[in-house]
């Protein structure tokens, strides 16, 4: 790949296009799509232009979203219509879904009647569902056919379809089973479908979530799902490598929320520094709403504070320490919940054990401070700092396991309890318990 | 599957295991294994003997590995012989890998010479590479076939392999192209193979990493790729869906160690609550040594808070934001670079870009807290505040992002710079900061 494209750096410098295309034809799409977002903007218009017409959808497809943009806006009418008339209606679907609202009317306009129909019918279902993913490419025989016939009816039809590794078997456009082309070729030509297909098919709803279409595809083992929808009839196919992009955006997602940051939905890298601003700051200044909280009732406690200054020392070991085990406990519930090892159902089973664990941890984490602040402040602050830290840790890790549960029960992405949002929450809680303890304990 | 579970039970009531054998064999492994998850040991190991043996090894391979282990141990000798000896030959190193050493020994024993060589060769590559994931029952033709042949050899041949609707062409042993089933159904059968196949195909070495494979895949939208060894001959092929399962394994690791838990390896719902808690508590008590750096500066400036005690109420707001900024940009950075969005060479731009962005969103929440701090607390606390708002943001998330790249760097899991270390590193320059600060202004 390397040496390829410094033939073809070397060849556009000379102005070759010609020659560049040619070489290009015997890349990998993806190869071609990567060496075009290399380009500037007009070199990239100029060696699009010369790709082979069978070329230019596909390595459309691989091309990024704002590269896709900027070459329909450079691209004429007549163009534009070429290229989506090519493409597979899964990538259209996702380039009407992600273009700017005005390219997208013109998109919508330069549509096939039959393209559109079919964008809009797939358009209809909900925002990350089967149905969104899915690409109407499939082959299917007949129950009651020969394996013969079935083979035959491949061989002539079965060129511009994009998956026929497995074929699908339908009955008054239900589908009834699922049969392997490898099944075909080894069995006996004269064998009914119906004998040798597998019944019934595994298939996901149209209107299934993209995390469910992912769990059942991996608890199968299948690279290939049919897609039904509510009356059961076959509407599209989902292949491994399009639910396993999604998946790892939605994965990407997970890991935003849970640091606090709102999806970007675009490469970190190429992320324009203001979306990176503006996803980042409303977070944090959100946040600070509710650490004024603590400080504000860190005020009400200014008496002790004066009298025993010691306190504040350990004030970050105590409601950070706390923090880190509540996050803990976010984070694995999150990610349980999120792929389906842990069910909402399960809730007091995983709230009780966290009860037990978070008692021990904190137990062993009181005796440990207990045995330093002794040593440093003396005995009385070491208890005070000692029965706090069990009780805050407890309490935060039940807060963290609560809330991915309460916002999964609200059917709200659990993947919003973030570690900032619990050990924020937690600095209250443990701000209060602290200077509770102190007050009782220097009065006492 | 529900009504099914509900009349396999009844059956085992009236322990009538011929029946449940039978109602089984029609459902899917993958749903026979969930139901043995679900049953006491007993009736898991009666059931799971009354399968026919060739669903046994598959229904083996898809149980979790303590329920595995657990028949193994009641199973005898001839039973387990036969068991492995139909086991796929990825399954049977996973299995390998996660046995307990006495049991593994006990297997060994019990592997026939020829899987036992072929085990061990597996074994020889480097945990988490494509050797370990990889499964040598793929299907070969030579390049100087013709297509009729070679379908002719599948149709003979073609029984007991995993994937045929991939074939791969070598020529002495080197692997030269791949040919879809899908084409030389579809293409005239006195066509030379090497006519009509994909060529260079797209390989994975046996030595890269998982994540490399799934890169490689995703890449170039594969759904099965060829693993070949460092002379270029084919030695196995890796399927999405197993790469799939990997990936997602490796992501609940990256969840994990981001929230400072020591990986798992093992679901959270079955996961005993001594593992949970030593998982736990080491970076729990690790963490607290550095927060007790913070406490013992905090202690230097005694005298500074005892002469302002409101200071104090801003510490966990000032703290913990420029916290929550860190464990942002460092969890950004960290999955950037797991994906492979972000290279070790983009460092110099993540740093530079960081700076600017952490210097604005460090004004933006430095400016909020003048304003509060001024009315609750007066100016001069106010700018003490700020000013070390804009300083520790900055700071906070430029460790955020170095960090992740200092261990890329090191050639250790970027995922380790998880958001509880980065925040309580950037805790004690932050302390720092905050009173060295407001002793120069207390004192001016």
């Amino acid at each position: 790949v390397e040496s390829t494209n410094r033939q073809i750096t070397r060849l556009m410098e000379s102005e070759d296009w010609k020659s560049v295309s040619e070489i290009m034809s015997t890349s990998h799409v993806s190869d071609i799509a990567e060496f075009l977002s290399k380009l500037g903007k007009p070199e990239r218009l100029l060696v699009f232009r010369e790709l082979s017409p069978t070329l230019l959808a596909e390595v459309f497809s691989y091309l990024e979203i704002h590269q896709q943009y900027e070459l329909l806006e450079s691209l004429n009418d007549k163009e534009v219509k070429n290229l989506l008339a090519d493409m597979a209606p899964d990538d259209r679907i996702g380039l009407l879904e992600d273009l700017p609202s005005e390219s997208a009317q013109r998109v919508i306009k330069l549509l096939s009647a039959e393209d559109l129909a079919e964008s809009q019918s797939l358009l209809n279902y909900p925002e990350s569902s089967a149905g969104r993913l899915m690409t109407p490419d499939y082959f299917t025989v007949k129950a009651n056919w020969t394996v013969g016939y079935a083979l035959e009816t491949i061989r002539k039809k079965g060129h511009d379809r994009e998956t026929v590794s497995t074929v699908y078997v339908t009955e008054n456009r239900k589908l009834v089973g699922v049969v392997t082309l490898h099944q075909l070729v080894l069995d006996d030509p004269k064998t009914s479908v119906r004998d040798i297909m597998r019944s019934p098919a595994i298939s996901v709803s149209a209107l299934a979530d993209q995390e469910a279409v992912a769990d059942v595809m991996g608890r199968y083992d299948l690279s290939v799902t049919p897609v039904v929808n509510t009356e059961g009839a076959l509407v599209g196919i989902i292949t491994a490598d399009d639910i396993f992009e999604a998946s790892k955006e939605e994965t990407t997602e997970d890991f935003q929320k849970g640091a606090a940051v709102s999806p970007l939905k675009t490469s970190v890298k190429t992320a324009s520094p203001l979306r990176l601003y503006l996803n980042r700051i409303f977070w944090l200044l959100a946040l600070m709403g509710v650490y004024l909280i603590s400080g504000n009732i860190m005020s009400r406690f200014e008496h002790i504070i004066s009298e025993a200054v010691p306190l504040v020392f350990f004030l970050p070991l105590l409601i950070d320490s706390a923090g880190n085990a509540g996050s803990q406990s976010a984070t694995l519930m999150v990610r349980a919940l999120g792929i389906g090892d842990v069910k909402l159902k399960d809730w007091a089973f995983v709230f009780f054990r966290e009860l037990g664990l978070s008692l021990t941890m904190g137990l062993a984490m009181g005796l440990v401070v207990v045995g330093i602040g002794a040593v440093n402040s003396g005995i009385k602050i070491a208890m005070i700092v000692g029965i706090s830290m069990v009780l805050n840790v407890v309490i935060t890790c039940l807060i963290g396991v609560l809330i991915p549960f309460a916002l999964e029960r609200l059917k709200l992405d659990p993947a919003s309890a973030s570690s900032p949002l619990v050990t924020s929450v937690a600095d209250i809680v443990g701000v209060l318990i602290y200077f509770s303890i102190a007050s009782w304990f220097l009065r006492a």
